[in-house]
């Protein structure tokens, strides 16, 4: 890719430098906000002291969440600018293992910067996406955050939100819907209001979700609700706060 | 003041607010950088784990500093971009209270990002700001990042460096000097390689080091030698270290 950094993938911190440079770039070009840059900062913290891997918790939480969009009838997969400067095709990749709709939806909502980055993901192979209809709104939070697509994440069944803000995240869950979140922090409230936390970098967490979609695309319906089954939020919350607090780095 | 947030300071996360309401604006008047936007982010996430508070050993290294600051004979305060748009009052407070210089410092230097520095600074009550000229070189690091006032940083004997980073820390560290570290990862290298590292947010570590530096004011010169010889920085590092690891926020 043309806008890489110029790090040699050997380097301790590749992954690291080659995050912050998308982000960068995400700002660039519109995509990314302020707030998003902070929140990248805050992610970096978390990341650095989970040790900047996969824990086992957040890999049977990627699994679970694999599990759960399989056997949705309607999945969506909700897009921040954030997310879109970071994953542009490891989205469209999860969206299409899964069958799922993406649909752009900002915290600091202007339609500049949905059509931007509407036409970020699609520079990335996104065929459709959603979010610029607004026509239907989540109940119970701010007239402007609560604006969705009604054939998009208001009829979802199944929606994954990557670094959803934590208001939105509970009005999410109370339409009884299951809730993919993904976050650095297991202290935040956005994960612990999720059915299905994974506390890990979107960076590492999408493209090993979309991996576990390809392992458990030959299973039967009860076979993907026993892997659902087994998984349990609090313990999985619980062994990354451990891991943070634990850890060496 | 009129450029800070609408929100009571009743609020219980109203400091937490403010301090990124001033970055904000700090990117607004061309004084915060990207990199600051995401640097301010590790360090709200850092603060998080800290419980938002100076810890007693933070208080410790703070007097030690004021001490120090008080004892030395050309104490410089060293201002990058997020000092300057977090603390501008509270630097110039200080420099007055241990009568110390304030040396505007980039760790991505652009003349002109210097300049608004100085002007934010000097419209904030510094009388006088150096780091325009650059006649001096700190030893063993990049030309550009190197450069410093050959009647400031470069030949002071106690240095404050907020907010510094890792490379340039020790590259000051070698030279011999006294150094004050004002950071909220007890892990990172900058408090590692420092004389004294405060573990503790800017916002409250600057005027913490001044209320210290008027207590202390009147004391004889044995007895802040004494303040200082007392002080062990990796004892104060790994209190810190123990506070974020074990706190239950």
């Amino acid at each position: 890719m043309s806008d890489e950094v110029d790090v040699p993938e050997s380097h301790p911190r590749y992954h690291s430098l080659l995050t912050r440079h998308r982000i960068e770039a995400g700002v660039e070009t519109g995509i990314t906000s302020q707030q998003g840059l902070i929140a990248q900062g805050r992610g970096e913290a978390f990341d650095y002291l989970l040790g900047e891997e996969t824990i086992p918790s957040a890999d049977r939480a990627a699994r679970t969440a694999a599990a759960a969009l399989l056997r949705a009838d309607k999945p969506v997969l909700s897009v921040n600018g954030n997310v879109a400067a970071l994953v542009p095709e490891e989205t469209v990749a999860l969206a299409n293992a899964v069958d799922a709709d993406i649909e752009v939806n900002l915290f600091n909502r202007t339609e500049k910067r949905i059509e931007r980055i509407a036409d970020h993901l699609g520079a990335h192979g996104a065929e459709e996406v959603k979010g610029l209809t607004a026509d239907a709104r989540i109940p119970g939070i701010d007239h402007e955050r609560a604006k969705v697509d009604s054939d998009g994440i208001y009829s979802a069944d199944v929606v994954v939100v990557p670094l959803e803000d934590g208001d939105r995240a509970e009005a999410l869950g109370e339409m009884d819907k299951t809730e993919i979140v993904i976050d650095l922090n297991p202290l935040s409230r956005s994960p612990q209001v999720a059915s299905i936390p994974i506390i890990d970098n979107v960076v590492r967490a999408i493209p090993n979700i979309t991996e576990h979609a390809h392992d458990l695309k030959s299973r039967s319906e009860p076979g993907l609700h026993s892997i659902i089954e087994e998984f349990d939020a609090d313990t999985a919350l619980r062994e990354a706060e451990r891991t943070i607090r634990e850890s060496d780095n």
